[in-house]
């Protein structure tokens, strides 16, 4: 690969916006000195309280390509590392995500790695310890990462089963940051600039999710993340009567259990 | 795809008679809005509620092409993106029904959508946030979405085992829309005029339904959907005899417990 | 497919000699109108009772093509769609049984649908609404159901595991029918007719069955069907014992186990 | 086919020397009535008491050529059918055990059949009904029988779970015979025979055999074959001393319990 | 193949030295009668008591080249068979171990066959009846054994599970022999030979398997196998201290139970 | 291959500088004896005690080069001997990491071995017996192993289940050797030295983990590893404040419990 292809491909992942993220804590600090060391990161925290943003955000402020992996239980370690493909009659080599952050020095993102499957543990090994190296069977290619490549996962323990445990052999090859929902001042900031509406709208919105996260009844395994805020937000931009809008952007996505939406629509009752 | 070619494929997708649909409450405005401001949807509510025709009346009313995938258990993520076709000793690229969605900007519909295996996740989570983007693995194209393609799934709280839940970081990306069945005056106005019969016969039906899905005993998981009922009709109006119409278009299909069968045999013999 | 091709195709799976088949009810008239409308039909019943046969009938009743399929837990949806065959060095497609029936306006009769994989699904949903539709993937090519089609399944209730249900999703797209053994004087008729021997035997044998279908004890999970009580005429015929012949063809059959042979057995002995 | 090739497969297939069977009732003359009628056969007993060698006895009888397949959990219907093999770079077909029976008009002799997969269903069916037929998919040929071929079963009802029954759909398609040991004087004949030692030797490795078959303690399924007494005489003639030659033959293949063991053991320094 | 590479290839699998073995019952004599009956023999016993040395022994003693084959869940019958490989272009037939057996009329040793897939059956039933022969479906050859070949199993009774169980059909098709540890002497022998140390040694090593294998508690499924012995003979000669070696060589590959441990080496310490 | 590209390989994989590792026991003069022997070793060990850093001492001491494989429950055989790969449309086979291991004589280290697919037996135990072979079933060559190959596995007692347990058959073919962490000092100096941070914190860190490592409580299988306290010694070394450097490094990736994360927290603060 030329220097002139593997910038191009930098560019590719360069997040060019500063993405809206709001501290909340010493976490940028924390990053930062691991990123410095070069230490491996794992995320912890539940769904929609804002861990994809943030890497998002330390990939723009520390000027870093970022490649991002949606994992599943059906993601072979294949998946990363790349395939061959048929292009005009001709098998061509194609790196997979991982391997292209490999080359050219991104943070690569593994989002929920429980969820892939177990052969991964061949690829993230070698990359989190003093070796920092990727090997290609296919090709017989063994790379040694970039300087500036780090590997960071996410994942939430809230709805880990122990088969999705991760080993403490992978575990221990991290460090580890967690995160939880931002404070109402910040996230009322963050849903009345992303959802486009007034703060005392957006204030209530988050009071409500304060609320609901506060439930721990059955049923409920997690509470309303920021995103279905701004959903909400939305729609009440576009019209939909303030209720209705709660009630389909926040309270019907968590549960199908019909006794706590009628909790939860009481909460929307005592706020609007 | 030159744009003629595109302009074909939409008018494949496009639903060209206004399917009959009648409103039961500001659900249109709901979507409108949710259209409006391009959120993923989420339809939830029992079989034969009428999911799948309102999703046909809004793709029918934004003028907007409509790809509709019937989702289950051995659907992979290839299924719905595409593969390699042999076509007379060439290989040639064959788009998958959400690949087409996403290049002509349609409204994509996957019906069921837990029952799919789990690599779906990778294409539903990359379209459901800000980067509305599909990833085709095996010809290394990265798609935009379409400015006008939004993702709508549907699913039925009733009969979701543990197993087969959405990832609670995968329903958090979506509005929710509940569903249930049309009030008695919408579907007794419904079954008359697909049925085919006088509005009385269908009215009768539609009470017969009624009783039937306020029934809760063992086996009986859910009541007759709105289509049982139409078939009921057509049957009448070809000279089957109303109570072996009624046996066989709604009760026979809905459970083999024999008890059950006789509950629901009385309640026709109460009724005609 | 040329007319001609699908004439000939037609023909081939057209029944020319009317199947020996005595109405035992109105099923004959439901079956029509249910045709008429073009509705999709279930039959449901025990093992050997005559759904079969009933298909037969009414397929050559309505003079049309007769495509039948035994499912099985390893049939996929692409067993009833096609496959692409090797025929000297080239790849030659060829329509599975449910293409043939989509195309040529055939009866397609899926027995034991259950049993089959869940991708099925996939085949049987659009072609059960009003989409009349079958996708065959592979070819990229989308069939509208002939006029004349229309999808028959048959399943069992007596052995259903819950695992192996039909979900109401797909349920609640036929009309259904319930089969049962045929009563005493019909099953006579029938046993004499094919097994070619007199009545009286015939009636002793229908009788024996009649005993064995109320037994409901550990074990014997159904009773005999009419196929068997045919097959010990038969041997009868041929100047086996009718004892032995009942034991063979009767009894051993239905069951391992032991106690239940011995109550098989006595119920000869009282017979004959 | 050319006639010259099916008579000289048939000629592969066909049992030359009558194979050793004692009569031990009027099972001959019942599958010869159920032969003459073209019945499917299944053939229930213990583990060696006689029933392949009863099969390879009839098929000499009825000069018919006889197929044998060992079925086991990895058989899959192509298996039975056939495949398409490489020879020096050509694709040729290559008919299965199964489909050579039919088009020759043999006995073809599943032996063991539930081990089968479940695929075989799909074929079993449809050659045990009035069809009589066998779809090749891959080649999209379908076989008429030829008018002499049947199909045979066995089954060993002892130690069938309940996951590893047949279908009573697949039950209620044969005429079933069942088997056990022969009578002391009729194995007594055999074992001196095929073991090649003197009438009374074998009488007494009858009698041990009689003995350990009326166990029916914790671990021992089932009894010892009259494979294994003849097995004991070999080994004697060979001067193994008799209770060595009992105890490798006859006991120690039986079971792993060491109680077992010694009881198997006192039994036999009862006898010699 | 040739007189010559037939000669050539039974010369790689001969066993050219004499294996050291000590007999310590009549085994030789039993298997020598097997063999001179051409009946398959089964060989039981636990892990380390020298049943693959027993057959490398008699293989030398009769001259019969030997086929080893250590069996695994993943080990199918193609493994044994045979496949078609890629060599420079061509595809050509490899001929896998037990076809290489049958052909040259070896001993093929299927060491632990229990833990192979089940359709081994489909070989090991064949060759271990009258038939004696191997079909191979890929090339469609028919195998008749060369009469010199006879098939060997072993397997532990001590670690089987109801799952990995021989089935009776496929137990009753061999002779039986069980293996011990041998005897004190033989053993110290053995240990003071293989390990290259003094009897006195050897002896103590000996008294201590003698002591393991008596513990029968919680967790050791097994006691040491002479092999550890030898090992720890061996590490003793190399000057590491007779208790440590013992630890490491005897009593630390045997279990991770902490307090089997202990019991372990109090009995190193009571000896040493 | 020739003499100079093996050459070329083993310095591939030679280890150049010696590997920072402080004696614990005699750990070394075992290993040491074990190699000279050529006798298998397994190391058993918690996840973090130093197993791989000890291997690559070994290697560096006895100046041979190591392959190391990260075992995972998708690793099959094929993985460690070797593929065919497709190179500008040529196949070209391609050494396994074992493979090459057995060749040039390295130390093969299979790390969690445990963890891979069962068919490793069948290469595991013909290079650990005194046969020292490897056979490639795809190119059919069988390797002798080079004099100067050993096989080293290690696995961790702690978390293994009943179905991952190693069979006796495969664990009494190595010496075993156990390992924990390093005592106080030497942690300390492990941990000052590699984390670059005066002796005094490191101490501190050292103490922590050793209280950490006493908990026995719900959830936390196993105590930091040193790597872990490295860890958090280089973010403290980058201004991270101690107590959060504590928390990121050290109590957070090992649960995530959070009473026992408030238990670790209460460890922290006394100690900081």
């Amino acid at each position: 690969m030329t220097d002139g292809t593997m910038a191009a491909m930098r560019e590719c992942y360069r997040i060019r916006q500063a993405p809206y993220y709001l501290e909340t804590g010493d976490e940028v600090a924390v990053f930062e000195a691991a990123y410095a060391a070069r230490l491996p990161v794992m995320l912890k925290g539940p769904t929609g309280c804002g861990k994809t943003r943030f890497v998002e955000h330390m990939a723009y402020r520390l000027d870093r390509p970022l490649v991002t992996v949606a994992c599943h239980e059906d993601l072979f370690a294949s998946d990363l590392i790349g395939r061959y493909l048929l292009k005009r009659d001709e098998t061509v080599w194609e790196d997979g995500p991982l391997t292209r952050a490999v080359r050219m020095g991104a943070i690569c993102y593994l989002d929920e790695v429980v969820e892939a499957r177990k052969d991964t543990t061949v690829v993230i090994h070698p990359l989190t310890d003093n070796r920092r190296t990727l090997a290609i069977d296919k090709t017989g290619e063994v790379l040694i990462a970039h300087p500036d490549f780090v590997l960071v996962i996410s994942y939430n323990p809230g709805y880990q089963s122990v088969l999705k445990d991760l080993k403490q052999s992978t575990r221990q090859r991290f460090i580890a940051m967690d995160f939880d929902y931002p404070a109402p001042d910040l996230e009322t900031e963050i849903v009345s600039r992303e959802g486009e509406i007034d703060r005392e709208t957006a204030a209530k919105l988050v009071t409500l999710a304060g609320k609901i996260r506060n439930i721990r009844e059955h049923g409920l395994t997690e509470g309303a993340g920021t995103r279905l805020l701004i959903y909400a937000a939305r729609l009440i931009r576009l019209h939909v009567p303030v209720r209705e809008a709660c009630r389909s952007a926040v309270c019907l996505p968590l549960t199908d259990d019909e006794r706590l939406q009628e909790t939860l629509g009481d909460l929307i009752d005592d706020l609007f």
